[in-house]
């Protein structure tokens, strides 16, 4: 709880924000785990005994129709709402968005969230995932890099079957940021006759070139890192080094310009230690970003992170079968998706006659703005999912 | 000469645009070297035995009134214009606008360029610096991580005392990109009696907090590779990886979402191996960028890159102290400066009655527009430069 607490915190602080005051009641949620004893990868390759993790606030309704499913991004877990105990530091990173009586309202939406597959932070303790640092039944080891290739289309089948198992015919709508808003597009692709409408929140529908190029180099830290040894370090020493590179270029690519300015500035880290004077004078968001990724990196999994890249490299939803209504949300000073893309893929889905309407955030946080600054289309966003 | 062409091309093929083409007649610059006995470091450090290379071309006038300086960016060098031989396979980066006839015409200026300290292109043939790779005097060994911090206010300072050793007083103009960019405008504030106008082209005056914290995200790799050793590889196997995964990072930052869908799109990198089904199975611009990595490598020292990432950061020049008149050319699309803070800051100086114009470039490579497409600017240039 506290390492969990710690990372969300430094996400935060980092983001410039404060953290979202404690409600007079919270909203408690427990974690739930979902199992198939075989899932086989969209590559063919089977995965035993396949177990993630979901939680869920609100009542399913009788005729199971009120369903919302919650995407969760890339260093995100199924914790998007509500607390796990009332002692809990911090909530979900969407609760000032989802619970009673809130944008989201769990007095009427049976709202659902769930952990990927390869989730990121296996060392959580309330993750749920099966991925490179999961046991292989057959070897009774960890996979590591033997562990199959999965895309967000595995995400999606995964959290399909999910909803299947609680009797959900038809999703109200899947929301998610970033890496859930592939999920997202994903879904209207995969299962158009299972989601009604689809909230994708800085993201496209995937297949972009240099985001594949950024990505690749987001793992590279890891990869030179010799204590990742190939991926085969879970008796050993973590390659923390690497993993705590990777998750500083991530940190640095989700934010931008504005943010560094307005929350460091160029001030040294320590007054009297000049940079300019040795190489060891460091400036303070220098410092800020290694405690940042020093904290993320304690719950985080390096072939994790190796794996989500490759399933994100993947994301490519076929935008011609994306027929259900989108409320595509973007800002654009995202330096992750190319906020044009997002407005052409957009355009095109509207041109061949699926309702499409976008919204645009602002503030100083860059692609984080569609995590932190939602709030700002909960208009649009309430009257997409009432109409 | 092959890897320095190799180098180049790489570069120029990796920003999808075609070779320039080889003039009937060449003009060929020569490689000089500038020495001081001893130069003192902004930061109070002596450096013993300074040396840095320059090439200039044209006629220096009687009253020394017509010479202009180009500074090179980040991994430049001072080969802006010009072949070494006729059989050179390619010419300096701005050989398009530099030489008799064009743009800045060597036929009525004199146009000088310099090697930076701590270049980071210590092992291509024409490139003469001093830095970590250097051998200090006093130890006989190459410094490593014990050569002083430098920063962009040191390579100006070196810039002038070659100036003054040719006898030139005043300068017709200063004119760089990115670094160079940095370095013009230190060049203004610095020295206002010896300048007489400033072009920076994509750079803003310096004290960027977003990019302190990308230049060191920038150098984190080599960092992590064990064969950086501290700094003390060079009678070893350099850190080769590191030094990769770093160029990587500054290729994708120097360019943009357009030329990567252009240049690679989202194709495998070898047909028949889909990279959803093993994880060797990699995609086109993956493939692309690890050979250009490779390609830049070869000339480039991974402390150097260290060194650079450092004055960088420390840029920040004192902009109540411009006062000569500045054309500041950006690029809407720059991923590295933040083309709203040039903005700002050509606002804020023509607001203190420094004569201030701007001029933008388009074009898919982001950042590289400001060396690929100056062109573009080719009338403003012309008139800043006359008038």
């Amino acid at each position: 709880m506290i390492r969990r607490a710690f990372f969300v915190l430094a996400l935060l602080v980092l983001a410039g924000v404060s953290q979202p005051r404690a409600h007079a009641a919270d909203l408690i949620v427990e974690k739930k785990t979902f199992a198939l004893p075989s899932y086989t990868t969209v590559g063919g390759a089977p995965i035993k005994n396949m177990r993630i993790g979901w939680e869920a606030a609100g009542t399913l309704n009788a005729d199971k129709s009120n369903a919302i499913l919650i995407t969760h991004f890339f260093s995100g877990t199924s914790h998007a709402f509500g607390k796990y105990a009332a002692s809990d530091a911090t909530a979900g990173y969407w609760d000032g968005l989802i619970g009673p009586s809130k944008l989201i309202d769990t007095d009427k939406y049976y709202v659902i969230s769930s952990d990927t597959l390869v989730n990121l932070n296996v060392k959580a303790p309330n993750v749920v995932t099966t991925g490179p640092a999961s046991i292989d039944p057959d070897t009774g080891k960890p996979y590591g890099m033997r562990f199959p290739v999965v895309s967000i289309r595995d995400f999606v089948r995964v959290q399909k079957a999910l909803i299947d198992s609680l009797g959900i015919k038809k999703l109200k709508a899947v929301m998610g940021a970033s890496m859930g808003g592939l999920q997202a597009y994903e879904w209207a692709a995969s299962y158009p006759e299972a989601v009604e409408r689809i909230i994708p929140i800085i993201a496209s529908p995937g297949g972009d070139a240099f985001l594949i190029g950024w990505l690749d180099a987001w793992g590279q830290p890891i990869r030179i890192d010799p204590k990742w040894n190939g991926g085969d370090y879970y008796d050993k020493e973590p390659p923390l080094d690497g993993l705590k590179a990777s998750l500083t270029l991530i940190t640095l690519q989700a934010q931008q310009w504005e943010w560094a300015a307005k929350a460091f500035g160029t001030a040294p880290a320590e007054a009297g230690k000049d940079p300019g004077k040795a190489f060891g004078n460091r400036f303070k968001i220098e410092v800020a970003l290694d405690a940042a990724a020093t904290a993320r990196a304690k719950t985080s999994d390096a072939n994790s992170l190796l794996y989500l890249v490759k399933a994100n490299q993947l994301a490519d939803a076929d935008r011609s079968k994306i027929k259900v209504p989108v409320l595509a949300i973007y800002t654009p000073t995202d330096l992750i998706f190319y906020p044009p893309s997002i407005e052409t893929a957009a355009k095109a889905m509207a041109a061949t006659g699926t309702p499409v309407e976008t919204a645009q955030l602002t503030g100083p946080n860059g692609h984080l703005n569609g995590v932190l600054a939602v709030g700002q289309a909960a208009d649009k966003i309430k009257a997409f999912l009432e109409r």
